[in-house]
């Protein structure tokens, strides 16, 4: 006999979903501001139907949800389920929701039944999306004291207002958070996990419902690097006298690209993206030879040696291409953001409860940020569990599955079930 | 005894170059502007040297200036001598007058000797510069009937008046030139010769004072190639499910790159040019991988049928692309200009007369346009003669120097003296 299509637990999600979205809705798609009223009011919502569902809700001075079951009254460092309930500007609905949806309803499986699990809590993060200030993760670094006090006066997307104006608004203690004073500390907390969907087509494409995350990619950009050649005239200037940008750039990210084919042949864990590239508008034509381009360089891994190592090679390249083809490339500041590791003892146990629940679980990196790394980065246990999703993130065509979204509560609650 | 620095000669080529500066003086550089003052002032300056020099001057019904022998009745057609006198806006005083000024000095060198030559003539063309009116060899294709009539109607670059409005002015019978009414025709013409500066850097680097052109190249574009990819999370798509435009843009670029050094090594002429490449501004990030890139491409040779192989190489490596990398590349319309092939009679006498008068005289191409090609592709036997130039042409920064100028008077000289 297979399951009937609206169980409970169906029917509790899409509730959560549909009540979620109504508080961010504006077409085409979602709006949950960061610290704004859509976030606000999802939160409410979640408030509302946790409390409706037996869990008792609070906020923390810094205005996160915090969920648990009324007769969990231990002491111990709790398991915490959490994910961010903010969106983009016309976003979906999954992106960070889809978390917050799964660790209350894990928590509502255990009522009555505190004693089958670990102290348990559900958490509602804001502020993880960088849309809004510029910044992303700003309710998780807050809440362990890591927001620079610099990030308050981030100014609002359209120019009004900051970070921390936004705050103030809604009663928030700015002052604690400029000088650092966290809510929580790594031995207030013995685990944290976090479902979310996948903002990447692989697990569509491989026909995974869930996977395991392994780790979370770090990056290392430069916003610019300026390819500086020579321009001249595209018939009278023959290829050994040019000094072609756009032909030492292709020659570049060409070399570049055929590395990382061989390094990923290899089994390391490593994308690259050159998201912007041009020749100046200003001067450049059909028939001049071009003399200059600028691209932005983007590596990501989960491997820190790896990062750098890639980029020690791209280098080395620039100096070969600038040596062949004299050019120069001028790089602007690098910017580095730390990969987070997994825990690996989690990550067994999340392997060891989708067998006893006959679940296949592939294991794939997570190439976007997330919560779950400032965790894994501030010292705690972090695990995180992919939803499968179509369409990529970020947008309204968001898509997943209320059955792939249970299987992914189901494993969470079988996870953390003490045996 | 070496010759002194100023003969009378140098004197003269210091005046036509001085007073033709004078009448287009337009800081920084020279403007000349086709059908326009400027041009018709340098017109009138060279129109009072000839004749001060002994040269019978007569505008001819499209305002172009011919010169010749005022003892020089024969009837048999003549050898034209000539060059363009406009210039680009701000450019420099080289390009163009040299050829004209050479020519006048050529014919002054026959003066009371005529029939050490056969008939001649110099001729100041106007017109030839595509910057004014976007279209090129406006002077010579009228001369010879081939100027289409939706020419008369392009606007001026300022956006103000259209080239048959500037015509009108200078009282050219507009009407003559839309029907189509040549004033010469190739049976009217013996051949035409037209020494030029050089517009790129081989002969400055080579070392080389003159150069024998050995064809026109012509040249083959697309203004637009858009390469259609997809967009995605640069974290969070892998390297098997992208469809970077920008890398495939690379690969591409880089595998047309390498054909071409391979084929410029087996001999053939050829130059490539890719001078406008873009992501797109209102949609390209740091973290998004580029999902559409639009490029310029210029193939350019001295032989339609290298180019056209070339253009066809390039639609395979483009689908070949495409295949490995789930892009696609739109072209826009294809735009030709055929080649001119310089008459090796011509070419011949030349290198023979550089020979009696012991100056080395290497080949090269024409990468850039000439009104040489216009005679040429219209069945007159056409030859070039290139002089040394510095800092490319069309800027004020043009560098011609007056004795490898001399020297082209006296290759010039000698290759029409009858034997």
């Amino acid at each position: 006999m297979t399951a009937p299509v609206f169980t409970a637990d169906a029917r509790l999600a899409e509730r959560i979903f549909a009540e979620a979205a109504e508080a961010g809705r504006d077409a085409p798609g979602i709006s949950r501001e960061s610290f704004g009223p859509g976030e606000e009011k999802a939160l409410r919502a979640i408030e509302r139907i946790a409390t409706e569902n037996g869990l008792f809700c609070e906020f923390d001075a810094y205005r996160n949800l915090w969920m648990r079951l009324p007769e969990d009254a231990r002491a111990e460092p709790p398991v915490v389920i959490g994910s961010h309930l903010d969106s983009v500007p016309h976003g979906g609905n999954f992106d960070g929701l889809a978390g917050v949806a799964a660790a209350a309803m894990v928590l509502a499986r255990f009522r009555g039944r505190a004693h089958e699990a670990p102290p348990l809590r559900a958490l509602a993060l804001r502020g993880e999306e960088s849309a809004w200030y510029g910044k992303a993760y700003i309710g998780s670094l807050a809440l362990l004291g890591l927001l620079p006090q610099s990030a308050l006066a981030l100014p609002h997307r359209d120019g009004h207002g900051t970070l921390g104006e936004a705050m103030a608004r809604l009663g928030i203690d700015t002052a604690a958070i400029a000088a650092g004073k966290p809510l929580i500390g790594k031995d207030d907390v013995a685990a944290y996990l976090e479902l979310h969907i996948e903002q990447g087509p692989v697990m569509v494409a491989r026909g995974w419902p869930l996977a395991l995350v392994t780790g979370i990619r770090g990056n290392l950009r430069h916003t610019t690097v300026h390819c500086i050649g020579e321009a001249g005239h595209s018939g009278a200037v023959p290829r050994w006298l040019r000094k072609d940008a756009v032909l030492a750039t292709a020659d570049l990210l060409s070399r570049m690209d055929e590395h990382w084919r061989v390094l990923l042949q290899m089994g390391m864990d490593l994308v690259m993206t050159a998201g912007i590239c041009t020749t100046p508008p200003e001067s450049h034509a059909v028939s001049v030879i071009p003399g200059e381009t600028r691209f932005s360089l983007e590596i990501r891994s989960q491997d820190a040696a790896t990062m750098q190592r890639f980029y020690e090679l791209t280098r080395e390249e620039c100096r070969a291409v600038e040596k062949a083809r004299g050019v120069s490339f001028v790089f602007d500041d690098r910017i580095d953001t730390a990969p987070a590791v997994m825990d690996a003892a989690w990550m067994a146990r999340l392997d060891a409860a989708a067998g006893r629940v006959g679940m296949p679980l592939e294991r794939t990196p997570s190439g976007a940020g997330h919560d779950a790394a400032v965790f894994a980065n501030a010292g705690i246990p972090s695990a995180m569990v992919f939803v499968r999703n179509a369409h990529g993130s970020h947008n309204p065509r968001e898509a997943m599955e209320i059955a792939d979204f249970l299987l992914g509560v189901d494993l969470l609650t079988e996870a953390v079930r003490t045996l």
